[in-house]
Parts: structure tokens; C-alpha cells; sequence
């Protein structure tokens, strides 16, 4: 098994999670202002998940740069990875029909508290590849602390729904921004 | 982050935008001719935005070919743009159903005029990534013409549906007709 | 325009389109056989399309094989071929659906028709890019005796619809028969 | 015909099927608890089914790196195997909605048995393209094994099915985990 091919699989199947989710955005059947202006929340929803899947595609790449060898481990992270990134469209979905009720966000939440666990296992098997990249091996614990701090936000994400669920939104938001700016740190030291 | 696998995602996500607007052709029950000629507004419409991310493929190739170097800025530029050309399929879908109600031709123009916009904004922020290749941004700087006329129409587009939407629709084949030769001008300078 | 581009996205746009036809095979309600027999018209359908867009992607690579540079011709006759491969998920599930009804048949073989035409128009753009390849040419030159065949079956397709739709039917296969098996003379003349 | 296209097409097709399953999971009008536990079945049912498609991803990687020569059988032997693979999202939503009854369960364990039966006709067609390279056949024949294994317990699910459609699915688990390892004889044979 080949890293190109990994890599090339993992690009299509993201392209078409982050493509698919636009589907969710039915085509109203009157042209009235009335039937747009009820897809607001959904093309918010829509826009807060491409960011994410958006960030996800950006670290995988990075991630998968520093990738050794091949291995049971790494392929079925991998995968699982990508199996909970393809429950995003659904939560989307979910999410941008019913905004203001506690489930579907406490539910969105969940499923970006899974991926984030599942990227950090990718991550871990990922570095069991390595054999004295010590270096390498620093910049990607780096990660942890960004890490850290999501999944502390998705999980207080969780409970601030049943209060109001545009708490949960704000935390979301805050979790995009802290990755939106990719790090440069394994670049640089995969470049050295 | 390396070109190739920004110009491998971006092809994947063109790919499927330009595929997933068949699906909005949805089949009728009845075998009869009249649920076929209803269709036909619909086939329209999915045939402009066809050629019209026919287009964005072909230069956003064109683009990509001058880049000199990924950061943080060509990959949002990026994802914004393809996020808004994301929203084609949805707009199409709704013009082609309400064709002769302003709201939908307006909302068509909107993303487009979006589009476009974006469109500039990558422009701009892969002419950041170069050093001293002048004649390459020369010729960049050529496809702003074209850029300020669509710009114009789209614009049109907008306060004509109010009057006709059929205004607004040939303005936008006047667009698609402006774009559709590739400029050759990229081409020879990056030959050089 | 490099050559490689314009392959990597007609295969992903033909792989998109063979694969979301499946999407009109709607998962039935109900757990009962008639629920399964009802889909199997539309199992047939699926499966003779599939033969015709696999013959297609097939003959596809050979054509492109013997490009020799891409022009505003070739994008656009490419693009077209792919526009009207992208509408048979169309006619598949409304020939599916409506088997022993003219309208949709006639309307399948209508599609294929065009496609067997586009198909000719992108073999003549890219005959236009050879210099002094004569036995290249000559190679594409004898694809013509199929697609002659290939436009008279479906164009008999056409009126016999309206006695049978079975009839119309086998000639669908009649035509898939006939091009079943790659031709080699290009591979051969390619490979001198 | 060259084995890289053959690759990247299968990748894409793969990528697509494996996705566009979790568009079956709609999203539910209601943002009550009891539409997400209704949707549990369909969610563990495209779980395994991912599962089955990713073993399905990796055993395809490492039997086309085998792959001599492409040729008509090969060709048309892998888009028979996509054929079938390409039902499976259909079968993984029926099963989804109607998990205790036995015609769906059964109809998965057939579409399964198919799919398994499609991927040994194109193993034996791919050895077909060797000429004396009698380790990498011998490691592809000792697949055999597991194959065999597989049609039993699908064989088995499909009587089961009408007993307790659990029992049928505990069967398909019991394949997953037969072949969740990858195999190593095939990548240790071709890396000497």
C-alpha cells in the first residue's frame, strides 16, 4: 500500500463530503423572499461545516505528509476518520433545520467531538510509523494543544444547547478560528 | 502543502459541482411529453451553469499554473471561491424552476456576481506568491477587463429581472459568450 | 492546458455520472418482494447504461491517448460530450421507471444518439491537432464504421419505440454488443 | 490502456459509492430524540457497509498492483466488480429501514455474495496477464481461503435471514472481521 494512493482516496472522498452537504439545501418549489430567507440558517450551517472539512482537508494533507510506511493501523484510522467526517453532511443537515433546538446541536457537537478523537488516533498511528524523526514527532504533539482546546469547547458545546443553542453556535465558531490559520510547524520541519 | 494536491482537490470538488446539478433534473412519474417540456426551462438552465463551470475549470486551471507557492491565504481564497460555486447547482435548480419570477434570477445572478468576485479575490492573492515574474502578472492583470465587464452584466442582471427575466438570462449567455475562448495570453507568457 | 488535467477531470466527472445513477434507485418503503420486482425494469436500465458509459470512459482514454495539445476546440467538444453523457442518469431512470412507454425510450435513444454525435465531434477537434500522424488518424479514421452503425440502430430505436419498446430495447444491446470489445487498432498503432 | 487510469478510475468510483451511502440517512423534520433512535438501524447498516467497502478499497489496491498487462477481460471483469459494489448503498438502505425482515437481509447477503464472486473473476483474470511470475500467483491463490470462507457465511445469512435476521447479521460481521487485516503475502511477494 502506497501513501499516493491513501492520500488520492482520502482527497476524493473528502471532495465529495463537502460537496454533497450543498444537497441538503432543497431547492424551494415557490419563489417567493419567504422560502430564501428560511434557508438562511441552513446555508450558515452549510458555510460553518465547509470551514471545518475545509480545516480537516487541510491537516489531513499535512498530517499524511509525515506518514513512514503504510500499515493495518494507519488505513483503518484513516477510514474511521473519514467515516465520522461523513456523518457531517447529516449533522449539517440536521443542525441547519432546526437551529434553535437543543438535539440537533448537541448532536453536531457529538459528531465534531468524534472527529477530532478520530484525528487524534489517525495522528497517534501515524507516529508509531516513525523511527528516530524526533523532530517530526514534536511538531505534530504540538497539535495536541489546539486538540485540547476543541474538544474542551465542543464538550461544553454540549450543555450551553440546552440553555440556548446559539451558545453552542459561538463555541463552534470559536473552535473554527482557532484552526482556520494552518500551522506552519511541521511544514518547516518537514522542509529542514 | 504542496500545488498539485490543491489543483487534485479543487478538480475533485469542480467534478462533482458540475455532475450534482443533473441530479435537481429530477424524473417525472408520468411517460407523457408534457412533463418533459416542462423540464426544458430546467435543462436550460443547467446547460448556462454547465458552461458556465466549464469556464471557471478551465481558468481556475490557468490560475493555478502561475502559483508559486501555497499559504494560508491561496487556500481560503480557494475554498471561498469553490464554496460559492458550490451554491450554483442550488441556484440553478431554483431558476429553472421559476424562471419568469424575478427572485430566483436575482438570487442566480447574486452567486454568480459572488462567483466572480472571488474569483478576483484568488487572482489577487496568488500575484502575492510571486517575486519578480512581472510578465506573468502583466498578463494576470489583462483578465480584470473581462473581470469589470462580467461584473457589469451580472449587475444588470439584477434590476432587469424586475422587468424581464428573459433580460437578465441573455445578459448572462452575453457572459458565458465573453468567456468562452481561454485566454491565451496566460499561456504564453508561462511558456516563455 | 496540459493533457493530464483535462483526463484526471473527464474521469472524475464520468466516474460521478456512473455512479449517481444508482441514486434513482430509490430504497423501497415497504420489505415485500413486489416492492423488488417493481425496481427491476429499473435494475436493467441501470445496468445497460452502466455498459454504455463503461464503453464510453473506455474509448475516452484511447481518444485522449492521442492528443497531441489542447485547444479552445478540444475543451469545448470535450465538455459537450460530457454535458450530454451527464443527462443519461436522466433518461435511465425515466426509461427505468417507464419501459413499455415510447416517450422515455425515445428519449434515451435520443441522448445516445447526441453522444454517439459528440463523441465523433471531439474525435474530429482532436484529429485537427495532428501534424504528419497519418497512421494515427488513419487508426481513428476506421472508428467511424461503428458510430455510423451505432447512429442507425439508434436512430431506428426511434420509430420502433412506438411498435414495441422491447424492440428498441435490443437494439440498445445490439449497439452495447458491438462495441463491448476495445478496439486495439489505436493501442497498436499507439504503441509503434 | 494503462494501469494507472484503470487505478484512479476504480479509486473514484470507490470514493463516490462509499460516500453517497450516507445520503440514504435523511435528515429527520423533527428535532426530537425519537426520529435520531430511528435512524440507529440505518446507521449501524451503513457503518458495516463501510466497513465492507473499505476491505473492499484495500484488497482492490493490492490485486491491480499485481496487474501485468490491462486488457478486455480485466477491464471489463473490474467494471463488473464496480457494478455490483455500486449496489450495495442500495442494499445498505434497505436493510437500514427494515432490518427485521428477511427480504432486504437477504438481498444484502446476495448483493454481497455477487460483489465477492465479482472480485475473484477479476483476480482470475488478472492472473491471467502473468507469464512466469509463480510467487505472486501463489500468494494470490492462498486469497482463495478467506473467499471461500465468505461465500459460506453469506450463503449461510440468506436461510438465516428467515430464522432472525440477526443471526444474518452477526454472519456479515463475522466477515468483516475475517478480512478487517490486510493481507501482507501480496505486499511482501511484490516488494521482492
Amino acid at each position: 500500500m502506497n501513501k499516493s494512493r491513501i492520500e488520492a482516496f482520502s482527497d476524493g472522498v473528502l471532495a465529495i463530503i463537502i460537496t454533497i452537504m450543498v444537497l441538503e439545501l432543497k431547492v424551494p418549489q415557490s419563489a417567493d423572499g419567504a422560502a430564501l430567507l428560511a434557508l438562511l440558517p441552513q446555508l450558515f450551517s452549510y458555510m460553518l461545516s465547509f470551514v471545518f472539512l475545509g480545516i480537516y482537508w487541510n491537516n489531513h494533507h499535512h498530517l499524511l505528509q509525515t506518514l513512514r510506511g503504510v500499515n493495518a493501523r494507519v488505513m483503518w484510522s484513516n477510514l474511521n476518520l473519514l467515516f465520522w467526517l461523513s456523518l457531517v453532511p447529516f449533522g449539517t443537515g440536521w443542525m441547519g433545520k432546526n437551529h434553535t433546538e437543543p438535539l440537533p446541536v448537541v448532536e453536531y457537537a457529538t459528531i465534531l467531538l468524534i472527529c477530532g478523537y478520530s484525528y487524534d488516533l489517525l495522528r497517534k498511528s501515524i507516529i508509531t510509523t516513525y523511527k528516530n524523526e524526533t523532530n517530526v514527532k514534536a511538531a505534530l504533539e504540538k497539535q495536541r494543544g489546539k486538540a485540547v482546546w476543541s474538544t474542551i469547547l465542543y464538550a461544553l458545546a454540549i450543555p450551553a444547547a440546552f440553555i440556548s443553542t446559539y451558545i453552542s453556535i459561538a463555541l463552534f465558531v470559536a473552535v473554527a478560528l482557532l484552526w482556520i490559520t494552518p500551522d506552519k510547524e511541521i511544514e518547516k520541519v518537514m522542509s529542514e
